[in-house]
């Protein structure tokens, strides 16, 4: 299949070489609303403007759309699922049913096929809740992320008078986990399910006391959580604070038998090294099983809950229940 | 809609709680090939003979076969699925490519939805084996299972001479898990993967030391295992081992990046009070697709598989859209 990826930050980079390391995708280029000789790509492959898009439309099977939740994609979707088949992360909950309304209707107009809000969550984490609360209708699900880079988290700090840069870890409470582990189906608050722990650079001479307590005291970021900030130098957190893992895992605990006397804990976990490029693993996955069901024929929205497991993989049907089943 | 259950086991009677736990299911009846007569239910649902189930052709929707891998379902899923929209667990690995083939051919003819091996291991366990190695192709997965009551190696340890009672314990090696998660990609025997905990009532003088011989140097079951033999009481036995606890883990690790230089590590894991409640709950989601499939037009043998997970479970696409991704 033949893939172009549309913005080129972490995740487009992240798709990039997820097309490099699969044997089904070759790499059409790279759509970019900079100017493209400004770009130079990990692999090589060639970067065009994004307003020459339309010409290439016999070399692009889909389209990954690599651009941001708040602003980019829910304009980006719906325009571009009305000539592409189309792919991407859009990741606000609260959004995702009139962001799916929108992009369902403009891909039907064009009979094409969109997958939308692909990566781990929602992604990978929602079909498990899904999957769990099918199988045990008498369940609670508890998602907790970390340890990991918020990119969110880490921006706000940075928008501080007297920080240089940052980085925030999100950090999962243990005893709080193991609670629900064991069945306890716990109601845990903001603060009980996660601590937040900051790396700050300042600058010189900034009132450190002052810039911690405007980090402590954010609204929705920082103040319902048991905060800690350390400062550190530039270099250290250039030499310990560069990667972007991330990861998290969803509990889910239910019962069976004629009295619920049987308790069950499926638990789902990620352990990530690179957060794009996994997320942009799962897009490409999901590009897949686009290319195969516009294929077949089938228009509109579709979401991982839509995607049958085999149409992801780059297997046939017999080689996976030979192999893996 | 409307569910029978073809046979009467722990597995029958999994399904039967199911049903009762499920707001979208009743039970129409137990069919069994034994004297209805004999049967009393947990739920007091009907009890009818087999013989009698061309009857009830328009009062089931979905039939769950609950018989066993070895000789009933390669023979009785093909049969049924002519007639009727059927779910099975069929459960050995290396046989499911015929049984799928045969089943097929049946559900073609007879234009019904047959869904076969659902369960664990084959089931959840395989659909996180699939969608793994379809999000990251350079990895490896490790299945563990338990630590849970093998009953098939409870089976064996009783058909020895002067043993009364038993129960088998399939246990994980931690430090064998530990090095899966580490991504150290370890090549590892049976024996280094597994050990095997048995409980066993010998009758009274018999000779214990050729009994624990015996079972330690039993073909397939044992011999490549490290094993421990507990001779307890029979009154212990029932008090302490009675319920079918099981479990276990997919752990997945692979790699991302131009040049795989980041390492990710997905872990599915299951902690089951009673494997056979367990194993019924999937039946009973993957009837709910069998019946939505079959609504559809759809004909034919599916696996977990080809199912997408929206069909699985009883809220709609958008409240699931809503309330999961």
């Amino acid at each position: 299949m033949k893939i172009a990826i549309y913005g080129y930050g972490n995740l487009g980079k992240g798709v990039e070489c997820a097309v490099c390391n699969a044997e089904d995708a070759i790499l059409t280029g790279i759509f970019t609303r900079r100017d493209p000789n400004s770009i130079k790509t990990l692999s090589g492959a060639p970067v065009y403007s994004a307003d020459d898009l339309q010409k290439f439309k016999n070399d692009i099977d889909v389209l990954i759309i690599c651009g941001g939740s708040a602003t980019d994609l829910p304009v980006m979707t719906p325009a571009l699922a009305k000539d592409f088949c189309v792919v991407d992360s859009f990741d606000t909950h609260a959004n995702i049913p009139t962001h799916f309304e929108n992009t369902d209707k403009a891909a039907k107009e064009g009979k094409k096929i969109a997958v939308i809000s692909a990566g781990w969550d929602p992604g990978m984490f929602s079909i498990n809740r899904l999957y769990a609360s099918a199988i045990l209708p008498n369940g609670n699900d508890y998602t907790f992320w970390g340890r990991g880079v918020s990119q969110g988290h880490s921006d706000a700090i940075r928008r501080i008078d007297g920080v240089v840069d940052a980085r925030q870890y999100t950090v999962p409470v243990e005893g709080a986990m193991q609670s629900v582990r064991a069945g306890e189906n716990p109601t845990l608050t903001t603060r009980q399910k996660h601590t937040r722990e900051c790396f700050v650079v300042a600058q010189e001479g900034a009132d450190l006391a002052k810039i911690e307590r405007r980090i402590k005291e954010m609204p929705n970021y920082f103040a319902d959580y048991d905060t800690v900030v350390h400062f550190i130098s530039l270099e250290q957190l250039q030499r310990e604070h560069s990667a972007l893992p991330h990861g998290g895992s969803v509990i889910y605990t239910g019962t069976t038998g004629l009295n619920r006397e049987h308790k069950h804990c499926i638990e789902y976990s990620l352990k990530l090294d690179s957060n794009p490029e996994f997320t942009a693993s799962v897009l490409l996955a999901c590009a897949r099983a686009a290319d195969r069901m516009h294929k077949r024929g089938e228009v509109g929205c579709k979401t991982l809950f839509d995607i049958a497991p085999a149409d992801l993989s780059p297997l046939s049907p017999g080689e996976l229940r030979k192999r893996m089943l």
